[in-house]
């Protein structure tokens, strides 16, 4: 037999999912489930480093998780759950601090930028990102990690902090690998930067097709195609680079069109809804449905949680025989 | 009905206990529980900040325990346990670690002496201490805590972090109050350094009346008195200052007859060796009988980790639903 390794991935609960969350991570957490066992969890303490908005993080946390079942998630496979829900976690980040030089956590690079953007708001939690998000990786013994280029500095640092502590008691828990990801660029609304939420630049993917049609409506395309009949620079265009994801087949007869002025951006806009709307249709109403069950969401949570915790209860165990604790 | 406040405190399990200990510390315990619910807590995972000899500290832990319990701890009304008995505390630990600001941990004296004495020895989990510290605490949501001059310091980080938190979730724990202890400083048997287990120049609670008196014969006196004969100072003699302890009542009498040589030092330290055996006569009986039922101390470790975790787990919820999380 075969053993699959195990995948760990974990995102922050930013509420409704869009476009970008879905092209750059859910989609590859959809994929993923057919080659490995996943534990997928949205980590609400993380969500406290910067401790913004805490009044929203339950709603936040449904609506993701709303989006990611009904983007294909299989909670009878997959291991789909809460951080805060699984305390052996915080017990193990605790336990970490212990072998995790100072040195190393000052050093990496997201916390520099934080300390350099918000200077007043650096809290030990934020040095310690690292070292819980390591604790989130191998409280579960996951190998595995999907990431992008940039994660790649701190799944680094969890490799190191995993082998100071075997280092100090012993080989314990898998070095975790990464899986590297490629994420494309999704770019927003306003054509200039990255879809995202705080930029509301965004689409959910939990709109209604009318919504979607309008939102697309909103976006900015070529600005050198002032008139209808001026030729379009597809290149240069935000709403051509979302047709790759949502009209690959019809790429070059929209490059063309565009080009010669065969449509307009009112057409092709119309065209990207489509593509959208088409792509989500399922997803649409399986999150109808969902939404209509608030209770069956949240038993899947408590069920992800319960699994996740025999995993983390056994590890705990372990990694405190290790340490001489009782 | 006078409601009694709630005393916390902790100590690393260093094992045995010597008359350092007990006149700075245990005494003291065992007095508050006449005026207060008292938690007195084994802190093991403080023990792991320095990482020096942990496969030591189940061994340690035990001992302790041993010597609490010998000493007249009450666990019937008292919470004694193991602090990584109860989870919770490193739950709390990372709950506070996002409202404590970075800066207050780096100007914590003792952060700063530690670093200054092991440059290369500066983990996460050190800087953190004063967290872990004010979780321990505010879990059991103590309101007093008994404190030598030292520690007041510490007590004011875990007041300010107290302060911090009610400004972003509003009033949830007492701010705990220091009470003050004189902490007589009582010399090692060198005669110079405080007396210290990692200085082996200790006397432990634990030794047989016979071992009391081979320790106290290696006890440095007044280097001043060579001879028998030689009139002694008792004001620079450290067998002299723990009469104070053992022998209050005698304290004049032995101070003339030193000045005099009418006493010489061996028939000194044979009185004190008496004064000390006298005064844990009780103690060395309670101690054996404990020890001979390992099961039993576990039991009341076991209890006392019970009991706390029924008050910590209502600290968590309360402090989770404040936070925002589910």
């Amino acid at each position: 037999m075969v053993r699959r390794g195990r995948v760990f991935s974990g995102a922050r609960p930013t509420g409704r999912q869009h476009l970008g969350n879905y092209l750059g991570a859910i989609q590859n957490y959809v994929k993923l489930q057919d080659e490995f066992q996943c534990v997928y969890c949205i980590v609400d303490l993380h969500a406290l480093t910067t401790l913004e908005d805490t009044h929203l993080l339950r709603g936040n946390v449904h609506e993701m998780a709303l989006d990611w079942l009904a983007a294909g998630m299989r909670p009878e496979e997959t291991i789909v759950f809460v951080q805060s829900h699984v305390r052996e976690v915080t017990e193990l980040h605790a336990l970490l601090s212990m072998v995790t030089p100072m040195g190393w956590l000052m050093r990496a690079p997201t916390f520099k930028e934080k300390v350099r953007l918000h200077p007043e708001n650096v809290n030990y939690g934020l040095l310690g990102y690292p070292v819980l998000m390591t604790a989130d990786i191998i409280l579960y013994k996951a190998d595995t990690v999907p990431v992008g280029e940039d994660q790649l500095p701190h799944l680094e640092l969890a490799r190191e902090i995993v082998r100071r502590f075997h280092s100090f008691f012993g080989e314990t828990f898998p070095e975790p690998k990464a899986r590297l990801t490629e994420i494309p660029r999704v770019m927003g609304l306003d054509g200039v930067q990255k879809m995202s939420k705080s930029l509301n630049n965004h689409i959910e993917l939990a709109l209604s097709p009318q919504e979607v049609r309008e939102k697309v409506r909103t976006a900015v395309t070529d600005p050198a195609r002032m008139r209808r009949k001026d030729p379009g620079h597809p290149e240069v265009c935000n709403v051509f680079s979302l047709h790759r994801f949502f009209n690959a087949a019809r790429v070059p007869e929209i490059d063309s069109a565009c080009r010669t002025a065969g449509i307009g951006c009112v057409d092709c806009k119309n065209m990207l809804a489509d593509g959208i709307n088409e792509a989500f249709a399922e997803f649409r109403e399986r999150r109808a449905d969902l939404a209509a069950r608030p209770d069956y969401v949240q038993d899947v949570l408590a069920d992800g949680a319960n699994r996740a915790r025999t995993i983390a209860a056994a590890t705990i165990a372990e990694v405190k025989e290790k340490m001489g604790l009782l």
